[in-house]
């Protein structure tokens, strides 16, 4: 089958296009990437989601549901006339959507019982109807009727691709929020631990974006943060989060670690007259030792760390990374395959084309779902007539 | 196949849950009633949604969408126990949703064209996960994405189940908004024609609830009308709204006719000195005028009049309606077989059937789309294991 996946993370700025050859039953698949393209979001476009996810109303977020319905075909369209292909060559279509909002904590309704919710827009029938393709959206919220928190869901595809006979590996996944997966050597499915570590270029980008008045909206190459001094006291504040000492499995997003949180930090760097390269590079520091600090919740000795994510292309944060780690060697996903930044979306094509063979691709122990489910609705491509 | 049609409208005062009994292929069906159920929602949820659906916040849409959900599967899971039958014996849901908003009309954007958006909140992940029923839900999104406003869906339904031979037959559905089908005799799905004619108890039930200060929430069969006058300079301003000279196809709903527009017809009424008996009376004339107008769009002679939805137990508005068309006979949907107000709930499970056997379900000259679509998304039930 070749699938489309399409990735839209929590950063808001842009969508991935991944076209993949996927074979296989159950979870052994083989997967092959065909074709991979970044479609970056206006930066207009990119305030408005933002701004959507923050504070929205019901207008603004009616409308933006069809508009990235809309972007993500057009997207999809582009990616698969520059692989050669056709739209009719393709058989399936599976799209994230744009994460407006997430509510993994329980909240009681009288009568009701607790609720989780999760809110992803991005229109999969504009999609299907775009692209005559059949689409898969919405993965989360099953996980989540099901009792997880609906995240992490690429440790299922980590295990798939990654999961090593006599290494214990590490997947770090470097995207808004930071999430790592555990595969411990030679083991199953049930056994792969994962979990989100807090916040990650959705920090970077938020301090970037602040402190220089919008002129940068991410610091490139980790360039900004390279000249940067480690503040020890903002260090302490920022690992000092309640979050990072939660047990998992948990997740975390936007809510908490979104523009409020930058607001509280930036203050704070204010007040010790910080430069954006000193804030940067402290953030870096503390990416880097939060992520590390996953080991208190691992049982196993890690044999290598996997790195993935726009992140990777930070050379500040990666350098932090192999200190925090070390002596356990950093690599990135390219050196263990071939799939680089396109990872994420070639997880949602994996996602796709097992719910579409009705396999469950949730990992209860990772999601603390209470069982496995069918993740996805499936919206018809276009009918033969 | 046994199947759950839920409806909940644009009034947001409780889902309807039919549970159907349907045959047959392509747009021939056969189609029984099991067992009909409706579940109230509680005063304070409805002020939500209706506050949600005006001026929602992200965080409460988000919210919403689950708790509906929630309420939705327990409504499903006790209409089944009561009709005798056990969840595992259901093939199939069909769920509206609560529409929060609809915008039908285009909107253009930059690099993008023009979009139409609507917004159905339930999640059917929820439901298919509670009840472990394939649930199809979003219905008009795909419709729209062919270019279509999204509505009115049921005219399909009232082609298959009340089309006649020999007699034209308009069929007018009494909701939150109002909409006619006209069913020329001996036609075919082609010559349907529908369309909203405006708003129907979403007017009165405003009107009741903002001029008795919220101790009533609907004129509850038209008792406080009844010994009201028309008043002829209110019943003219009402007459000269722009929507209902606008040509079909259309369509609209609370963005048109919401709590703004009862604002605006109250303060002009309060000059006046009207009674809420007056205002409810000149409001039923209004809506019976608004409803017979339709005939100014329609080519052919109508023989028959079939009236459902809630309205039709207001007897002030059915009396008006009645003066209106007369001398065309008026009846009610239960004389013409056996829905009565569970019609649109039966609908939605017809349309849950076509989808499932990815019929087309549709009709282009009504909605104004460009073609036929398979509507909706699918989300599996439980996975047998």
């Amino acid at each position: 089958m070749i699938v489309v996946g399409l990735m839209s993370g929590t950063s808001a700025d842009g969508v991935d296009v991944a076209i993949v050859n996927i074979r296989g039953k159950q979870h052994r698949l083989k997967v092959s990437l065909q074709h991979f393209e970044a479609v970056s979001y206006s930066p207009a476009l990119r305030s408005r989601i933002l701004a959507a996810a923050e504070n929205g109303h019901v207008a603004e977020i009616c409308h933006l549901h069809a508009l990235l319905g809309e972007i993500f075909a057009k997207a999809t369209l582009k990616a698969i006339a520059q692989s050669g292909l056709k739209p009719e060559q393709i058989h399936l279509l599976g799209s994230h959507g744009q994460t407006l909002h997430h509510l993994p904590k329980l909240k009681r309704e009288a009568g009701i019982g607790p609720i989780r919710s999760t809110l992803q827009i991005s229109d999969p029938a504009i999609i299907a109807e775009r692209t005559g393709i059949t689409t898969i959206a919405d993965f989360r919220s099953r996980d989540m009727a099901a009792g997880g928190e609906g995240a992490p869901l690429a440790p299922y595809a980590h295990h798939l691709l990654f999961q090593h006979r006599s290494r214990t590996r590490l997947v770090v996944n470097l995207g808004g929020i930071a999430n790592v997966t555990v595969l411990p050597a030679g083991s199953s499915l049930e056994h792969v631990q994962a979990f989100d570590t807090g916040p990650c270029n959705m920090l970077l980008d938020g301090v970037t974006t602040q402190l220089s008045n919008g002129k940068h909206t991410m610091d490139r190459g980790g360039r900004l943060a390279k000249p940067g001094q480690v503040d020890s006291t903002i260090l302490r504040f920022l690992l000092s989060h309640p979050y990072l000492l939660k047990q998992p499995p948990k997740s975390t997003g936007r809510e908490e670690f979104g523009q409020a949180y930058v607001q509280k930090l930036l203050q704070r760097a204010q007040k010790r007259r910080l430069s954006l390269s000193d804030v940067l590079a402290t953030c870096c520091r503390f990416l880097a030792l939060s992520i590390s600090q996953s080991n208190n919740w691992i049982k196993q000795d890690i044999h290598e760390v996997i790195i993935g994510g726009g992140g990777i292309y930070n050379t500040s944060l990666v350098k932090e990374l192999g200190n925090a780690f070390s002596p356990v060697p950093v690599r990135t996903m390219d050196d263990c395959g071939s799939f680089g930044k396109a990872f994420e979306a070639i997880a949602f094509a994996m996602l796709a084309y097992q719910s579409f063979h009705g396999v469950c691709a949730n990992i209860p122990t990772v999601t603390g779902a209470r069982h496995p489910v069918v993740l996805g609705t499936i919206t018809p491509g276009r009918v033969k007539s």
